[in-house]
């Protein structure tokens, strides 16, 4: 079920405007606000799943599902020559601020280690 | 396959050590020779695939196995209540040095943004 205040549901329910560059039939990717590298794209399931600390076993297909779409997208949108960045923040600790579960796809610029 | 010359496959046979703390019949997970956090994790599947970007549809359950047992893990290692982060590189840009896919599961600290 959509949570009613999650702005990550609503975007799937196309009641959110977002820059929306692939979908299919589980997950939406569309462009981060706040981009922090050319490409810069949010990767999350249709399915209101809170983050990665409240998937379950069940839940496995759709993680792997959100990651090969995440390896596909960074070939399509011509990520893959000079490289790229899957992110995941899991609580605020980490910098999580929408409790709906999303990848960062990063490229198009160099990364620095640590990852933040 | 294990392919001969790579260290994570050789991890996984047993023929070069490593500090595993937990394994699946999928997955070995053990700590990263040079911690970016007080947890340090790599996460890598006992099939050799090279990188995301080589990953085929096949292989997502493979990939979502991985991340269900990274958030399994954190849970187990007590990370969750003060947050995580789970990276993967994918290309030497994006400072990917072993051509075995893995997963980085860090945790123990604050996180900066953007994630490197």
């Amino acid at each position: 079920m959509p949570e009613a205040d999650c702005a990550f549901c609503q975007i799937v329910q196309g009641s959110l405007p977002a820059k929306i560059v692939a979908q299919t039939s589980e997950a939406v990717a569309f462009e981060d606000l706040k981009p922090q590298a050319p490409t810069h794209l949010l990767i999350i399931p249709r399915r209101h799943v809170r983050s990665l600390a409240d998937a379950q076993t069940k839940d496995a297909p759709l993680l792997g599902d959100l990651l090969a779409f995440a390896g596909r997208l960074a070939s399509e949108v011509g990520l893959t020559e000079n490289g790229y960045r899957v992110v995941m923040n899991c609580g605020s600790g980490a910098g999580q601020s929408v409790w709906h579960l999303h990848l960062h796809l990063l490229g198009g610029r160099r990364f620095q280690w640590p990852p933040g």
